[in-house]
């Protein structure tokens, strides 16, 4: 990794799975450095379950030592209770970087989607094919995974964009 | 504490104010330990602010070593947004225990009040009177504290009912 270079960790909220991704922006680089999703028991309690996906966060985060945290801002419009049930799921992956010391930025659902496809309403698939492109080394490891591990990486894909264009702005 | 005495931790779980109550239940007795209110800074980004609960909760948790924990049960009638980040708040509440080894048990919010008042459709108010009356150590404590203090020793009581009532029925 260059001096120049940060590691960030993209993390695509869920109870039953939490998509995770971990990529090095440096200058206009893109490096893929893992990913993957950390599954919950349904059959199991809340408090069980929510331990589970804490745990697991925080092995990835000992694992892969990242500087900066982005989450996606979920936008909700179906029932209050499926909310308060993904806000759970969220509450996890906004704290457990926190926890670790990074700070945490959130973006929304639909500027992750406009900074990796082009369009802010693309579709899941879509996505995915994007993040396979622009990060090349992850192709044969995405294969095999679930789309929240796309998701997630398609997020630290768009906090590198912003996060240099903050570092623009600053200069 | 006696041998056969359990101590319980009960959560009111929010992002503004997380209220907390810890009582010791031996046999049919019922007596009060310790409670409080944990608060999170509003001008703080998310991250933070779930981060300070979670640090609050697990210092609580180290300083009165409790066996269970009970948390309610939120029903949600509210938008989703509003769900979503309550939902946040009570994934801490969940996981804060669960990641200390406890058994952690949900109520809904009217069995609460019901067992508490013996009413489910209690005020607020109504439900402080009664665990004052319930755990008269409390009171002089209690009267300085916020209501979510009251709710959290509220759901502790439940949980000590409901236990108790479990043990007789497994004797």
């Amino acid at each position: 990794m260059s001096a120049t270079a940060i590691r960030i960790l993209g993390i695509d909220p869920g109870l039953r799975n939490m998509g995770w991704g971990i990529i090095e922006a440096a200058g206009t680089r893109l490096i893929y450095v893992a990913s993957g999703s950390i599954h919950s028991q349904s059959t199991d309690d809340l408090g069980t379950r929510l331990r589970q996906l804490h745990q697991g966060l925080t092995r990835i985060i000992e694992a892969h030592a990242p500087h900066e945290a982005a989450v996606e801002e979920t936008f909700v419009n179906r029932d209050p209770q499926s909310a308060l049930k993904l806000g759970q799921a969220r509450g996890i992956a906004l704290v457990v970087p926190a926890l670790a010391g990074l700070p945490v930025t959130e973006y929304a659902a639909n500027l992750v989607k406009k900074t990796v496809t082009g369009s802010g309403h693309a579709e899941k698939a879509q996505i995915a094919i994007m993040v396979k492109v622009l990060l090349p080394k992850c192709a044969s490891d995405l294969r095999a995974l679930p789309t929240d591990a796309a998701d997630a990486l398609a997020i630290a894909i768009t906090h590198a964009h912003h996060y240099k264009m903050t570092a623009v702005r600053r200069a």
